[in-house]
């Protein structure tokens, strides 16, 4: 269970794990400057920590362990809301390592996955649908999904959900109004404000269904390459890895029968997966590993089924699933075979020469495309389960108060639908929440954030 | 061939090359900060880069790519001694990718592996023992190894080789007044220094020689667990890797026979390997397995062979050697053929209760520190291959003098000998070097640095 209370001093290393030039540790809460400046010897007699400005950067020797700068923050003007510091250190781990261990000994107490941004919400420094976005942002790969992170840390979901919250608000508004007043005193003129609640539903449908679109871009698709031994199935493999050389990263197979790697194909993230050769099992290892690699074809999001041009076969199992993208390799040395029916319809590529393979990744990601609903130029996507559920419950509520009117319900027993669409748009942005919601959200950070 | 002038802007990620909460990025140049302040917009209007001072950090928006801070430090209050700043954004890598993208899309240069260092001791920010104590660092593992590289970048190193430096200069002051005038001019008292010579020896020497301490705490030492199988080999191993949680990284054997890990033990680095129990071979590729096994036992700095005490087994082309540790495993479940000889020379251990375990890390500390001269205290150590041969290189050439003094021969003859050992002593901390030196000692360093 995470502490919401901030008033203890926070640390953790905000930057990966790993040997770099540098890196960075963070400190957070009240007098955590105080604390480090006697310890923190400096070149410039002038630059005691303590007496140095918000924002500043200082070069010294950090308790005989390393020479490194601290920047400050005081007050309000830092990421969490509250005094703070950064301490950018040589990168190595064990002086890193020796810098945690210092800050323990301090008393202060090792941070929490998100708990830097949790006290940043808890100071009101950003909404949830903000710090979220942090983390979405962190996460990101392909820049779709990363634009699209970066627009929801900008406030456009914020802002987005308060529109829709304001007009709920005002709908609630007339309601109460009819809950106070009997039916006589009003009058005709305020009636159900049955298009104010339409209005409402039909936005919060339209940001729901965002969704797929941001769950592909942010999460990404399987695709399995699968067809018989020596098509070129590893050789198109390394291709998709080549192409994106700066974000790939091979993950080693946990049988020896597939090959996995990540990769962005026109800034979708795919799981990229390279099979053995389907038919020809000789050993019982070999065979664990084909019903390995057909119970992945099975799941894929996208099955690329690839044959030789020069002697092409084809396997109806998998070339008639609808998500199946056909494909010739070797176009180059083509047999005429490979010019008829059923492999005229078949993508011709070479891998050899690359040629064909743009022509591939645009129908890959066309077909992934078409299974989610694009969002309109400028409106905000959301990626998010949670706030997909909010929004869904929301949606639910105000139907079911449309429902309860025609009816003819009264208007007390409709308000609470209404109260409950209002709850669902005030956890999405945090104006409500409870301890276990806030638990859920910061438990999916990386530490230092 | 790395760029020795330093007139173009330079920039690399300086924080590890994974997903962190945050990201560094490091740009050097004159003119740097102007050329990014347009593209920076900040939330204070008051907050242009342009017009910030050294030392600061400031908030904003970075080309529309990300919200980051970056901190901006002028002429020569930088590490590499001219304009520079860092950027510190959110840690995704399609974030970095982006910001990286667009540095490059200002004119600016990638920088190359340790070339923000080389600035650093182009404007005579740092000698070259410090600006190599800089990557010892960062690649130091163990508290040993960094406290020394530590001291070294503090100055300890290039204090002492100016001292010496200063006492050969004194010898080379001497002959020179030798040089010009004749004897009858200059008398009896100024004798050829060959105290002076046998003291810059002898100190020179004594430096040399911390070059094996050196080296231990620096790079390590290899260690083979070897013996029969269900000696409890693995659970060893793993022993070993669970004291040191923090900074153990398990490698994947390269073959199905025998694991890598690296952990430290007392401060020295260890490259940990589990070998297959050494008899039981059946088929091919196991064969192959214990071959390489019976190789890295061959080579290992330290063996340890392990047998099960309830049924001890001793295979003496291991245990015969000089750098074997021979343990008894389950010590708690002994026989009693366990307790004599060859058996009761052996370190009983139980690997499940975790006995003995803090003895057998004494032991191999003391195994490898047998190999070693321990420095004295206070005395910087060496653990640089090029400052050890230069090292050799000045000592040698003072040796040569000595002899050529004996042999009678006149001190135009000699001075050369004493020049000699100048240069090498210069090049350390690089009086005196060539673009050739310095593109060997900075190809070394990692990108950032």
């Amino acid at each position: 269970m995470k502490n919401f209370d901030a008033d203890d001093i926070i640390f953790a290393p905000a930057t990966a794990w790993a040997m770099g030039a540098i890196a960075v540790i963070r400190v957070s809460g009240k007098g955590c400057i105080d604390a480090i400046s006697p310890d923190f010897k400096t070149v410039r007699k002038d630059h005691s920590l303590s007496t140095r400005k918000t924002a500043t950067a200082t070069y010294g020797n950090l308790a005989g362990l390393d020479d490194c700068i601290i920047t400050i923050y005081r007050g309000r003007q830092s990421y969490t809301g509250e005094e703070s510091l950064e301490i950018s250190c040589h990168g190595g781990l064990q002086t890193v390592k020796e810098i945690l261990d210092y800050l323990l000994s301090k008393g202060f107490r090792k941070a929490e996955g998100g708990e830097f941004t949790l006290r940043a919400f808890l100071h009101g420094r950003m909404d949830l649908t903000r710090a979220e976005a942090v983390n979405e942002l962190i996460k990101s790969r392909g820049e779709t999904a990363k634009a699209m992170a970066l627009d929801r840390l900008n406030g456009s979901l914020y802002r987005r959900i308060e529109d829709i919250r304001a007009l709920v608000l005002s709908v609630m508004g007339k309601l109460e109004v009819q809950l106070d007043y009997s039916e006589d005193e009003i009058g005709e003129d305020l009636s159900f404000p049955e298009e104010d609640i339409k209005s409402a539903i039909e936005s919060i449908k339209r940001l729901s269904s965002t969704f797929s679109a941001g769950k592909l871009y942010s999460q990404g698709a399987s695709v399995v390459i699968c067809g018989r031994t020596n098509a070129g199935k590893s050789s198109l493999f390394n291709l998709f890895l080549k192409q994106e050389r700066a974000i790939v990263s091979p993950i080693k197979g946990t049988t020896r029968d597939f090959l996995e790697a990540q990769c962005t194909v026109n800034s979708i993230p795919i799981r990229l997966y390279d099979t053995a050769g389907f038919r020809d099992a000789t050993e019982e290892i070999e065979k664990e590993g084909i019903r390995r690699s057909e119970a992945l074809a099975e799941n894929a999001d996208i099955l690329i089924y690839m044959t030789d041009a020069s002697e092409p076969v084809e396997d109806r199992e998998y070339t008639e699933k609808d998500n199946c993208i056909k494909v010739l390799n070797k176009a180059d040395i083509a047999s005429l075979e490979s010019f008829k029916a059923p492999f005229d319809s078949y993508l011709r590529l070479s891998v050899a020469t690359g040629e064909g393979f743009n022509r591939l990744c645009d129908i890959l990601t066309q077909k992934l495309e078409s299974t989610i609903t694009l969002p309109s130029s400028g409106d905000p996507v959301i990626e998010n389960q949670r706030q997909k559920d909010n929004l869904d419950r929301a949606s639910g509520a105000l139907e079911l108060a449309l429902k309860h009117n025609q009816e003819g319900l009264p208007v007390d027993i409709i308000a609470p639908d209404v109260q409950e669409a209002l709850l669902a748009l005030g956890e999405i942005t945090g104006e409500v929440t409870t301890e276990d919601i806030l638990d859920n959200i910061f438990s999916n950070f990386c530490v230092g954030k």
